[in-house]
């Protein structure tokens, strides 16, 4: 691999034990690292979407996590667990659906948990939390990989929100499948869906691809079926924030595609590691994250609706199996029937 | 009828002979009334969507007509034809794919053809211009009362854009039919797609439902599919921009919507006046307007792309007949087979 120009997404700063992460609210104006001291810092700059990709929020539970370990000031072994395990349920309330999340804290927390001594268990807390980051670059090249196969020679290809560099360590999912075919000499285009209501697409996906040089053209997210029915789209390519038994959680806009993908016989990807399936759910046992009226309710300053219109802001949708073609992982392409492929996925958990 | 409190979206003021309209582009921040006295104002305001809506436009192709009627100086008969013919194509280009526009046009043409003197045509332009403001709001309360009767007496209903009192000189078609059924006593509730990437879903209809008391919900256009999979809707309604043989032309997203309820099996239901239908031509016969890279690339002042990236902004979308299961006319409900159906208003423009 050659030397790294960008920093990346998010890392552990191992001088001063902090997080420091690229603050994706302030794209495309500002490419800007910003630093996190405490779990509190980490939990607002989550909520915030400061912080935000399923991959990403998966390294940043696990850091979250160690920057709980070495902040901490308890001697006594149990009472620094009590710690680690506020700062842990403090984390995994900020994004309910992102399982990535939960996965991130809960590794880290089980290495703390093996040690003997809180400095022990500092220790372990800091290694894990960049085991899991440098896991993620691996898992995103392999995945990318394994995704690149599925891609003709010379195609345009739809993705909705950001599943890129940006929302992992670096490389990205979706989009890594697109750069690891770009990479292979594949003729590729993509159409971004700028994603409302917070335009990861437009902000995020776009500036990304271009700063790469990969062909890039946005679209409303409305306008993707349209394009469909025009034959201007060859597959369709997304991330996802948890995964389980029967269904795909991913960005709000996620379903519409796939059931237009489906009526005009056009492939329908998602593109996830293994962190993200929770085969042991099912799409009613999940909770989909609402958010703020105001991200719909106000462009820049200007307020787009009077005050006692209702808003309903949910932030991911739920795509059932049926309408998904194929899932790539780290670990391989898995296809229908699902119940089988998942298997492969419930052995590398075990 | 009671007497009305609010100023009609666009009126011909008979005093000084200028045309007076709701500038859209203001709501829902300023509800003003602007005034157009030259065809250049209007084109320009055409063109701004300040005003907007395939009905309204129709009254501000006719009055605009009008407008160039009362301002030429020619005495000469033939050349005060010309600067009509020259008004005519300047408007005519302002939105190539909304149908409504060049019929208001055409109709004060054909009346301003039979004078027999430069004064003549001029007030014939005017009456008739007046006329087709006037017959607007029959249309739509015709329309309206069709369309109630597809209402279960307890539903919510989907809707896209603003087909409503501000796309029409009042009333509305699809929230002409909202309004008729809550007139009717039936309890209905609205979701309203934000509409991107101008939001006259969240500036336009959520503000016009909400000041008269509807129930609303604001949605992004992109859950629309969710909610339809979650069974919270039961019906779509929307407007029209153009009918052909074959295809609704509407606002960009329209099609989506139809893919998603054809496969939730919701009914999807056009409600456009006679004036909307273009039954010489086909889908591929019509231009689909696309609009500036400005209205996706910025929010408010911010720029959310970078300027080397493409920008595809479809002002409308085409959704095959076949996903119709009804288009609402002030003529009655026609239903496929269309074939027959459309023959009905064939006899209407015959």
């Amino acid at each position: 691999m050659p030397a790294r120009e960008e920093p990346y997404t998010i890392a552990w700063d191992a001088e001063t034990d902090c997080i420091v992460y690229i603050d994706q609210t302030l794209l495309p104006d500002r490419y800007e690292q910003m630093r996190c001291a405490t779990v509190d810092d980490l939990a607002r700059a989550i909520g915030r979407l400061e912080i935000r990709g399923a991959p990403a929020l998966g390294i940043a539970g696990a850091m979250g996590v160690a920057l709980a370990a070495v902040r901490s000031t308890e001697k006594d072994l149990g009472r620094f667990l009590d710690d680690i395990g506020r700062a842990a349920a403090l984390l995994r309330s900020t994004r309910p659906t992102a399982v990535n999340l939960a996965w991130g804290i809960d590794r880290v927390k089980r290495k703390v948990a093996m040690a003997a001594s809180v400095a022990e268990a500092k220790a372990l807390a800091v290694a894990e939390a960049i085991a899991v980051a440098e896991e993620d670059e691996l898992t995103c090249r392999r995945l990318g990989a394994f995704g690149e196969e599925l891609f003709p020679t010379d195609c345009t290809v739809l993705t909705h929100c950001n599943a890129g560099a940006l929302a992992c360590r670096c490389w990205g999912t979706a989009l890594g499948a697109i750069r690891s075919a770009v990479a292979a000499g594949k003729s590729v285009r993509v159409i971004a869906c700028e994603t409302r209501p917070l335009n990861q697409g437009s902000r995020l996906t776009c500036w990304e691809l271009a700063r790469d040089g990969i062909d890039v053209t946005l679209i409303p997210d409305s306008s993707a079926a349209y394009l469909m029915r025009k034959g201007k789209i060859d597959l369709v390519v997304v991330g996802a924030d948890r995964i389980t038994k029967d269904a795909v959680f991913n960005k709000i806009g996620t379903y519409m595609h796939a059931v237009a993908a489906r009526h005009h016989g056009i492939p329908f990807y998602v593109a996830a590691p293994v962190s993200t399936f929770d085969l042991g759910r099912t799409e009613k046992d999940i909770t989909v994250e609402e958010r703020d009226r105001f991200e719909l309710a106000y462009c820049g300053d200007r307020q787009l609706v009077p005050d006692d219109v209702k808003v309903l802001n949910y932030a991911f949708d739920a795509t059932p199996l049926d309408l998904v073609d194929a899932i790539v992982t780290e670990i391989g392409v898995l296809r229908p029937p699902y119940a089988e492929s998942f298997r492969l996925v419930k052995e590398r958990e075990a």
